[in-house]
């Protein structure tokens, strides 16, 4: 396909063009999206389904003096396209590449940095506050999934919102489907309004014309007001967001520009909050991704005839865990699965096929899903919640105060720990080992290897207490040989793997693989007196044991794939003041700022955290003229 | 008052009492409350509300077979009298006595801790699907204020019980108040709600009965039912939980025995997940509280006759907060201030007055009001948000995503950070310096002394950045003259207090003065070659300066009222490697473990983190023979 617009397109020009050239763009703007991510990899569905929404709210709003926050964010393809940035999209989700998600640093019209769900009534609201005290005079618009909406935040700020008399709209981009399949009771709502007669409003409302009739009392208004409300709930389907305080306009059929438009430039002259429903259809247009948008959520690159993968996606971590769950399951009767609305990511869709009455899918709601975990086991279940390792951040209270204070026997476990890649920075799980290890009570774990995940599981579940278990989707990092055969005593233990007296690598998580070939590699070098200890009980450390390896260490590398700041690397210096272990030591891991997307082995090479660059720190530091005592 | 029933109540024999009878406990219930909070101080207004609820829940109910999750918690101290603690309540709020709130360690009565808001719909839902998949039969009920609602966890709760078909039933403790005056959309319908006509169905539905019908097919049933739909929201006032897939009761009277009795057996008997509105006020009983709930939310002991406090309220810190942000305010009009509910608490009512329209309060809503501040930051607002320290808890993802990453200029102002006293584990806030330090871009200080407040706030807003300023309530260690009359050089570098070469206490906080009063001694005693160092930026730590001080250092203590993991301890000890000084180092603070309630200064005292302790916890270290070089 020859692009006749696209390539030249601006938030300008695009406004000249009539409906059939902007129909034109739309089919451009799809066949390019198809192409880029199949070569490319990305977020697909999503980015198909806003199509014309993206087009029409260009036409109708003038970005960047109006503001449009994308939720969650990745569906900000076309946005991106239609600001500027169509030349760009070769680098899309690479290294110094333009970002999968908005970034307010790549561009003037992405408002605001989302990546995280339910983010954006509450930023656009701010927004929206900002410009009445600041007595300006620009729009703002949301644009939310359904998925999104079930977050809890999404909820305080439409109640906010409500309230409030601020002009702000809201775009429910309503296809029936997070990133799996939509559950809760708003979803089934938003089913029943789907199929009501159509109808939006020509006028901001009725109530005021009302109020201007003459000889209408206050509590005739009143009394006219709740027959009106029952009359409106046959005609208008938004009732409940009507009832929160918002206008509602819908729903329409968000494939059609010229429905769209409208609906748009009613949303722009009506006063206080619009909530505007559209229906729009994920994958649309790609028969593949219609037919099964999960698949298409978030890609890597494929063949665009067949839909196929390019290459064979590696998942070893969560693989492990999916069948781990499976062979536990077996042998405790008590055990449940949780998740957020991430089913498939996390490997449990075969346990929640196997055993649909232990599996709990609580929709994007990470903080009822952890609490929710902690009602049952007060009940004697014991349940293993998996959510990715940055999500978590959002339940982060109620594994303090609902889980770990009660001490209660829920197991989570955190998929995407480490360098996520492409994503990016609200992607990458890094944080977990700081922000868990703090938490009083709490177990804290990591397997170096993915044949330890069904291991470590066993024995958290059978600590019958709070514990976390953290690992990537991938070992993306070279197998080491003499990890993967052997066997340590015990699996929560501290294990030597090279034994040493003076000096030692003290590593968690898989990136100890690197640690393993890299030390290999110097001893063939000379440097031989370098041990190396696996950590995969980061909490407690089993300071036993630790003891008996490091009672004479002078020089000791901390090594994670986490802040070094709070993580393995903290606990090591509590250790060894502790213990009164005069070492001196360095910590390796991800520095104090946030790391940009990427592959993960190449932010590994720039972050010297592969083989090559622990060699070398390894090298420099150990070789190092040992300077105890001269300050 | 002599009481007949209240002091041999349980919840068997409460059930052979006649409505006369159980009125009579409610009186006594209520005289009993009175006397004791007023003495001992605690959240009297919600318990004066929930008398009559609490009766009639035990008396329908049979607890602990039956559950009951009390969101909040604070409103638990009639259920508490009524399930075998009367007898305890001389130690309500004390060391080693009962708590303000449910524990599962204090009754089999107590099903599910809570503290902070907006998780019993989670944690009762949790229980009641563990029930069905285990095929028990209890009944399962949490009950929720309109202020815990406005929280998303709670609408997550409710979206994924209003699709469930689980038996549960949420009480809708409706006073029109959560801790301060209640804000939102939520709110505003549900006053709309309060005073539409009372109607509760004495049928589980008429759907079924529809159905049921001969010659009704589908369609029609569906045509019925939208209109049936209409006719509802007519009669039945709670369309928007009924959207949400529950049947609503209500709204009903929250003091009427005999009206909550017979709801709560309906509530029983409904199929599914059933919403009961109940209406309650705030204070009932008392004409004090009635009048000014606020004031009588969380109380000292007071005059029962007069109001009045017993002692006045110290709260040097928030009042120094207080009163810095009116200042700031007339010399940047970009300036706003957020909070979450809490407007008295954090000290921001007199800017609210001054200011109403710089002024926002976003409900019980942590997430939101972060994110919030994300996006007035966006548009030249420079916000601060008074969080506190453990709510904040709430928006930890907020802050890393929306704030840190886009480096943008919003304030965190945490009140409460340290030891809190009588409300004890869940408040406590000594976390923050640990889940804040970790969290790239984010500025963290802390003032030592209530007079550092507006310096240090000027400082925070002069960054433009990302920053979080954390302090206690009130200074309840014992002041430091040296300290409040030596100025630093500058309010964001580390400074000596105590000059010394090689021992030092590194301290930040107000537990400073404590340790600056126990070096104090100490050199009285003759150790005087002991150096304090007041660190007010904890990151960054201004390591120059730092390592001017430090560079011939052998011996340091650190000292914080936090955790000991991830905080000032953990910066030091990276500093000290980054800067390859070899001390002996030992962290004083908050130990890894949950800290009962209790006054701040019995904890400390048992803690051996007051003056006396530090000083004896001084002598240990610093006298101790250096073993340096010793392993």
């Amino acid at each position: 396909m020859n692009y006749r617009y696209l390539p030249k397109i601006n938030t300008k020009n695009l406004k000249r063009l009539n409906l059939a050239a902007l129909d034109l763009l739309a089919q451009e703007s799809r066949d390019f999206l198809l192409k880029m991510v199949a070569q490319k990899g990305g977020h697909l569905a999503s980015n198909l389904g806003v199509v014309e929404l993206t087009i029409a709210y260009h036409y109708v709003f003038d970005s960047p003096k109006d503001k449009i926050i994308w939720d969650v964010g990745h569906q900000c393809y076309v946005h991106k396209m239609l600001t500027g940035r169509y030349a760009s999209f070769a680098g899309l989700r690479s290294l110094n590449g333009i970002s999968g998600f908005p970034k307010r640093k790549e561009s003037e019209h992405d408002m605001f940095d989302t990546g995280h769900s339910s983010t954006s009534i509450s930023a656009a609201l701010g927004m929206a506050l900002a410009r009445d005290y600041q007595k300006d005079n620009y729009h703002v618009t949301a644009v939310i999934g359904d998925g999104s909406m079930t977050g809890g935040m999404a909820f305080e700020a439409l109640n906010h919102a409500g309230r409030s008399s601020t002009n702000l709209t809201v775009i429910l981009n309503d296809n029936d489907m997070s990133i799996s399949a939509n559950v809760g009771a708003l979803s089934e709502y938003l089913n029943k309004v789907r199929t009501a007669p159509r109808y939006y409003r020509t006028k901001a409302g009725t109530k005021s014309a009302l109020e201007m009739l003459p000889g209408m009392g206050k509590n005739t208004i009143k009394a006219i007001n709740r027959v009106k409300s029952s009359i409106k709930q046959l005609v208008v389907p938004g009732m409940l967001f009507e009832e929160l305080g918002f206008t509602y306009l819908g729903p329409i059929d968000g494939h059609n520009l010229q429905q769209l438009i409208e609906a748009l430039e009613l949303s722009k002259m009506s006063k206080g909050p619009v909530l505007l429903h559209v229906l729009t259809e994920k994958g649309k247009g790609y028969d593949l991704a219609e037919e099964n948008p999960s698949r298409f959520h978030g890609t890597g690159p494929f063949n665009l005839a067949t839909g196929h993968p390019l290459k064979k996606s590696e998942s070893q971590f969560t693989q492990a865990f999916s069948r781990s769950m499976l062979l536990l399951a077996e042998e405790e009767e008590n055990l449940v699965a949780l998740t957020a609305a991430m089913p498939d990511g996390t490997g449990l869709s075969p346990f929640a096929k196997v055993h649909p009455k232990r599996f709990f899918d609580v929709a994007i709601a990470e903080q009822h899903g952890v609490s929710l975990a902690a009602g049952m086991a007060t009940q004697g279940l014991f349940p293993v919640v998996a959510i990715y390792s940055t999500f978590l951040q959002r339940g982060f209270d109620q594994v303090i105060t609902d889980i770990a204070l009660q001490e209660l026997p829920v197991v989570f476990v955190l998929d995407r720990a480490g360098l996520v890649g492409e994503d990016g920075e609200t992607h990458h799980g890094v944080f977990d080992l700081s922000y868990l290890r703090m938490i009083p009570n709490l177990t804290l774990m990591a397997p170096v290897h993915p044949n330890e995940v069904e291991p470590l599981l066993r024995y958290a579940l059978s600590l019958r207490a709070p514990v976390a278990l953290r690992f990537p989707k991938a070992l993306y990092h070279p197998e080491s040989m003499e990890i993967k055969h052997k066997k340590p005593n015990s699996i929560e233990e501290p294990q030597l793997l090279f034994s040493a007296q003076k000096k030692f690598v003290i590593a968690t998580g898989p990136i100890a693989n690197s640690a393993a070939l890299a030390l290999e590699a110097l001893a063939q070098d000379g440097l031989n007196d370098l041990g190396l200890i696996l950590i995969r009980s980061i909490k407690p450390l089993h300071e036993d044991i630790l003891y008996q390896y490091l009672s004479e260490a002078e020089e000791i590398i901390t090594l994670e794939e986490n802040s070094v700041m709070g993580g393995l690397s903290a606990a090591i210096n509590e250790f060894l003041n502790k213990a009164k272990i005069k070492a001196r030591v360095k910590s390796l891991g991800i520095p104090d700022r946030f790391i940009s997307q990427g592959k993960a082995t190449e932010l590994l090479e720039i972050l010297n955290l592969d083989e090559k660059g622990l060699k070398q720190e390894f090298k420099d530091f150990f070789a190092q003229k040992n300077i105890i005592g001269k300050g």
